[in-house]
């Protein structure tokens, strides 16, 4: 039995013999009997394992070592002692798998460095028990508002043969042996791999989301996510995961609804999905994470445009590392200051448009895009989106403008010639949000196996 | 207001006014009156628009073409026509986004072969329609039968250096520029790549969801896998989803009940959730789809020995294309003929281990590993799995044996030297799963924008 079933069943369990499986997390053999804190990954909340000297071999269990994996058949019953609830009280324990005395994970505290350094050990420490437990709910909660709100899940393709990102951030995949690349008048022969064509590993499934979009109304992609970036930061990782809904018949205020509605659910579904999680790591962690989350559910969250943002921003009597300026993208200080400013979640719209992305909407002043990103309280930016351009000549023109090669998406612009239609998407770094809900500030603690430059270990 | 709400609080909305936005998937107009088969892609039940000269446009709205976008307002009420239960009285039409005569997707028979030439256009049709919703349902239903049994999603990583599946399976990824190959020695200096090292894609995450699995007990992957594969048939794409659950303290019978229970789980769920499309398919392409995917439900899965298949084989009156053998693989007409004889899905256990993977799990005969194939009725092989093996020293052996490199994957080899357990997992393809959830025959026409060799269109 595992034991997020016998939790679930404590009360009916009670008196009655169980047998379970998992792995002694510490262990305090004392003369005449013995406590193993044991648990099976299922549950934050451990078993505390009792045994004493009616077991025949109880010189062999006291000799246990942290880190075995162990079978124990016991009686449960309402704990004697402070602290724990309820326990199991041993009748066989059988070692199943031994661990050596260096095992690193020994009860004590490490540093996320250390842990990073055996990351393929790290799950099975508390820390990391909740953050990938979390990012696991979260991941549902994902799934399940889009589901319950008539989104088709997309799986857009990750390989792709249209630059358009342009190929420096892109992953370039290729079958060639590079010892022998196959050559036609000097320069690399694409026509012998195996999509005759250059293919890359894409970093967005907007363009392909839009198909759908324009098929299904609501539609929302959620899977890996890929960039060159060669940057060691806390928030830069190779590989991540994104989620890209897109909305047909939605304009900018339309996707702010949608953008508030769903992280609030998340919040929400996290809260009482990952409860014991989130209680760990506000207690052990990120003091105040639960009250931060907590006070999200109810926030308002502001929308302001990026000159109005500008305006506070110069008024504000501070010297800013870097002085805001309209017309200009704005700081992590800016990003502070304005959530702080709002006491909340603020929706910052209409950017420059020389500072944002092809597709993008340009508004009636000539100057400003139809973009949106949302600041969190100490988290930044969490999610970015825009109203799409769905004018074909408009979109073209904004194209040549930006120099961007529009013959390998053509498809992409023709879905402006059959039934186009206003809508709207946005994108939302899963890790970002994870970095959120956990508290934890490095991505790569909240990335079961990190990639970063010169780092694919494990 | 989108269909899927309409259709949802359709009584409550009877004889109100409401505002659609969609587009025009079918267009009937007469002298006096006109109807519109209208949809926005969030049902497959499109909406009947009916309206007459009372509208001062008459003629403008008489000349929409179909796949236009357009926004109608206008009464909702029961249908006076047949086949239609509701329809909408227009009181307003406006055209939102045109569309040319010329638009390919007009309301005939197209052939498949058609669609996949404008596969950015085809998710409109119906067929696709149906399709690509069982996709997005059958991948909720996976989520929920894992999450609500206690299973962590593991975002394993797909870029790595390990090449134990054989390097000439996987992509290879760089940010070199083809052109122009850093060397060292007359060698390709992977050192100066982003990794420092030569990088992959994945073809699994097995060995990632065994490190997961000894942390968490069950956990679940579910993403993108890539396979170099030049071969251009019905089964094969180059980029695909998997679903690659891994349980610890769980041997090759609790593996069986796993995957029996998860299949009945996924299938009633599409039932219930996606009974249109089910039903549309049925009608429209696959006659007897609903029927099948009910029997599955009650279905009693068998389990039998690969060798006692080959006895089987041996004794049919059958005279075989591929002659079955002990020690051998089966071909798909002996996967076709061991579901009819059992009428029913089956499990084939105990294959013979030389035509096994490295890391399955010996059995004491010698000769055999407790791996597991389900092949299922008129779908041939869903779902493959095994017991690892848990052992250090035999797994290094196996390894030996089988010529693979133990150096760049020695953390996978450690985890059977820290608390060591009895586990097993399965790899199930979701797009074999959609060709058996739709009766869809060919792979590329489940996946939103297939990849195949030398096709990476869109």
């Amino acid at each position: 039995m595992y034991l997020d079933e016998l939790w679930r069943d404590i009360e009916k369990l009670l008196e009655s013999e169980v047998t379970v499986h998992g792995w002694i997390r510490n262990h305090r053999p004392q003369k005449e009997f013995g406590f193993i804190d044991f648990s099976d990954g299922t549950s934050m909340n451990h078993l505390q394992i009792v045994y004493d000297t009616s077991l025949s071999d109880f010189e062999k269990v006291s000799s246990l070592k942290i880190g075995s994996a162990i079978e124990v058949t016991g009686l449960l019953a309402k704990s004697e002692g402070k602290g724990q609830s309820y326990e199991l009280k041993a009748k066989k324990v059988t070692l199943l798998g031994d661990c050596p005395e260096d095992y690193p994970l020994q009860p004590k505290k490490h540093t996320l460095e250390f842990f990073r350094s055996i990351g393929y050990l790290r799950p099975r420490a508390n820390m990391f028990q909740a953050v990938f437990r979390i990012r696991s709910v979260a991941a549902m909660a994902i799934h399940e508002y889009f589901q319950t709100h008539g989104y088709v899940y997309a799986h857009t393709p990750l390989i792709t043969t249209a630059d358009c990102e342009g190929e420096n951030q892109m992953f370039k995949i290729t079958t060639f042996d590079f010892d022998n690349i196959p050559k036609s008048n000097g320069k690399t022969d694409f026509k012998q791999d195996l999509f005759r064509k250059q293919a890359f590993i894409t970093g967005t499934g907007q363009l392909h989301g839009e198909a759908f979009a324009m098929a299904f109304s609501k539609i929302y992609t959620f899977g890996p996510t890929f960039r060159t970036e060669n940057s060691n930061t806390k928030t830069h990782a190779n590989e991540f995961w994104m989620i890209e809904p897109e909305i047909a018949f939605c304009d900018l205020n339309g996707l702010m609804d949608i953008e508030e509605e769903m992280l609030k659910y998340i919040v929400n579904y996290v809260l009482k999905h990952a409860h014991d999680e989130i209680v760990f790591l506000d207690k052990f962690n990120t003091p105040g994470l639960l009250a931060k989350l907590e006070k999200l559910i109810s926030s308002k969250f502001t929308r302001v445009t990026h000159e109005e943002v500008i305006t506070i921003l110069k008024k504000a009597n501070i010297s800013w590392e870097f002085p805001p300026e309209y017309g200009s993208d704005i700081a992590k200080e800016h990003e502070r200051y304005i959530t702080e400013y709002f006491e909340g979640p603020v929706f910052i719209t209409n950017w420059p448009k020389d500072i944002k992305a092809w597709y993008m909407k340009v508004n009636e002043d000539g100057k400003t895009v139809a973009a949106v990103d949302l600041e969190i309280p100490g988290a930044g930016e969490l999610m970015g989106g825009s109203q799409r351009e769905e004018n074909y000549e408009k979109l073209i023109e904004r194209m040549k403008e930006m120099n961007v090669d529009e013959t390998t998406v053509d498809w992409f612009c023709n879905l402006r010639k059959y039934g186009t239609c206003v809508h709207s998407g946005f994108g939302m770094g899963f890790e970002r949000l994870l970095i959120y809900l956990t508290g934890i500030e490095n991505i790569r603690d909240v990335i079961p196996f990190p990639r970063t430059p010169g780092s694919c270990e494990f």
